[in-house]
């Protein structure tokens, strides 16, 4: 580096901005190779199965079936690990967003309560004029801070260590604050940090429930739960198996969906809780809709019939997406020694590495990169109300980009740490 | 009748039972050939259509796109007829659900308004300690009537004229009641009175945002716009051409859907309002979905191109639903002299016939059917809170059975009421 003058990095900048470039890091979207491991999807689906020669033996085409098709729910069921012999437990399979799932559940608890002896958040917040809060591990995912902002709920953010977030820290502000009803996790390749929750974490997750009051819920994004990248990729343990240990299965919102597995914009998602909740959320939820799009869900089923086969397929994913993340890696080690001009994460699986610039510089890196054509996730977007206090987070989502224009990108990146650093 | 005497009617009704039935006209749901009419959608998607050789140019499969295909926002224009070349007006177009999209309209405009300028009915109706309430034409759908009672909205039922809602009454309601704020509408073949709105009517309805205060909705439910049994039913006007003649297209929000058009449960939906509000809205939308299945969109373009191809669909399933629409007549004619034994509809679209039995026999009719094995729509569904204040309308869904089986059901039915009025 110490060869490297300013002036050369600048010089090198103007290139960069000479050449027009468009290359776009901002969001977590698989790739067209990625999407094209998925193109059975788009297979005739033969009129008998659809006319009822299915598992679940209705006309997929007619109206019905709320809370999905019970092959579905097996599905997800694989996908998850998650045990639906225990009576305890239900799932809820919908259409092609789990956002929407999370939407309504924060919705149902906040204004009506998820089940139907449930207090409102919402209640307790008029009646005694105090404001609903949830705790927010970051750096986090922007579209549930953006979910909290818009219906008012005041987001506090806790600490990430690397397996998952500061658990004294969440159970002291919990114990301390009854006004705190939730908590957001993306358990298994956070978004953006990589990391895995450790047991011990999971397992005191699923214990909040006994330290907070009424009505409080993890909201278990569990979006990258088959996502790894390497083999030996870390696992993360069954959070229902030390809920039902400790009888606090009703705080527990897990979500999924099969997004980035098959088709982003058409897959399928579920919620899976206690069974209770299930039966609650399902009630509501039936006033919204008289059934999901039940020919998707059978699609995603016969494109994938088992877990086996859900494993082999993100295999394949991994085979297209590992090389970008080692590229990442690759050219933020070449160039940017350790420590020097920021850290960031490597991850098992997931579809993002979090940078972490020197404080303070994150919001004049993305500028530069802006005006040298490469679009990153703005400033803030992985804090909540997109204020990040120390300025040093940056997302980077490598997976969308060919590896070329990745490259490229990756070369305007460190650049511009390097300018913002410098500067 | 008069030969008939009752005891014959209860041997006959005795021997009903003893038939063991089990016949469901409850739900307006399409029978299997209608749905059989739009087997095209099951077919294959060519690759090179999903991964951009469409209308809109963009990789079908992927993220991105909250309000929708351009090509489905036309596909709906088209079906509506609704002049999108209007700036004033835009169009949304969403999952499998229009219910859904309705629930978060009113969701919207109760908890955080439609617009960002907007005031929420909730905070109108907590400032003054007021319950917001809605107009509800009776009899009308059950599902709007649940998704009011759901969320806290008071219900003042209406009369239906046969061409539309009393606008007399409605005008008088609205202007001397500023905390009604919005009213529900089945213009086209009305659910379950099968009336169209008339002119006079829809005009009418246009302008209740200039009697009524801030935030007033017209919720235009349009489920049966091409839904018509014969060539030359009544034609319903376009309610945004009065709108913006008057200046008040903020107020209404028209939905659609094509689940009645091609599969009841995988098809899409569509929200047209004004531009500002499908702004509001798709802003809003956006914190809970990242975007539609724009496959199944697609699909719908590609399995029927533009209006005539609609047209010419809704024939075929005219030709399969309309003799039973006939029998029903037929049956309920020939077996009870009109006015006697109560009253129907006749309609010429839509899904339902609507029976009145003379006051106070609804119930009694309904089980009567259920203790012979047809099940009806509990009395009072098509009515807030469950409840007719008559206790007279049925609603008689026939689309579904097999012509043998309706025919079957509806001499158990007339049989039924001939007992319960007789009795």
């Amino acid at each position: 580096m110490s060869q490297e003058n300013f002036d050369q990095l600048k010089e090198k900048h103007q290139h960069y901005i000479s050449l027009g470039l468009n290359l776009d890091l901002t969001r977590g979207k698989p790739s067209t190779e990625q999407l094209d491991l998925s193109n059975g999807l788009l297979d005739a689906t033969p009129v008998d199965v659809a006319k009822g020669n299915n598992p679940d033996k209705i006309d997929l085409r007619n109206y019905g079936g709320v809370s999905g098709l019970n092959a579905a729910k097996n599905w997800f069921a694989e996908l998850l690990e998650c045990d639906l012999s225990q009576e305890q437990l239900g799932m809820f399979v919908g259409g092609n967003s789990s956002l929407s799932l999370m939407q309504f559940a924060l919705w149902l608890a906040h204004f009506f309560g998820l089940k139907d002896s449930d207090q409102s958040w919402q209640s307790e917040a008029l009646t005694e004029n105090k404001t609903i809060k949830m705790l927010c591990p970051v750096p986090g995912y922007d579209r549930h801070f953006s979910l909290c902002e818009h219906i008012g709920i005041e987001m506090i953010p806790v600490r990430l260590t690397g397996n998952g977030p500061d658990m004294a820290q969440v159970e002291s502000l919990v114990k301390n604050d009854p006004q705190i009803k939730g908590i957001w996790c993306v358990p298994r390749f956070s978004n953006p940090t990589g990391e895995v929750y450790c047991d011990e974490t999971v397992e005191r997750m699923a214990g909040l429930a006994k330290i907070a009051g009424p009505n409080f819920y993890v909201f278990w994004d569990n979006a990258y739960a088959v996502h790894s990248l390497q083999a030996n990729a870390k696992v993360l343990a069954d959070i229902f198996r030390f809920a039902l240990a400790q009888g606090t299965q009703d705080s527990i919102l897990q979500f999924a969906s099969s997004s980035k597995i098959t088709f982003a914009g058409s897959g399928i998602s579920a919620l899976a809780s206690s069974s209770e909740n299930i039966k609650g959320f399902t009630a509501q939820f039936g006033f919204t809709s008289i059934g999901p799009n039940k020919i998707n869900q059978q699609r995603h089923v016969d494109l994938l019939p088992n877990r086996a086969a859900i494993i082999k397929h993100m295999e394949n994913h991994a085979n297209l997406i590992a090389p970008k993340f080692q590229c990442v890696e690759e050219m933020l080690s070449e160039a940017l020694s350790a420590g020097e001009f920021g850290q960031w994460s490597q991850p098992e699986g997931g579809y993002f590495v979090s940078f972490d610039t020197q404080p303070g510089m994150a919001r004049r890196v993305i500028a530069l990169a802006a005006e040298a054509g490469v679009k990153l996730t703005p400033a803030g977007s992985t804090h909540p109300y997109k204020k990040d206090p120390e300025d040093r987070n940056i997302r980077l989502a490598p997976t969308f980009p060919a590896l070329s224009e990745l490259k490229q990108a990756m070369e305007v990146f460190v650049n511009c740490v390097k300018i913002a650093t410098l500067e």
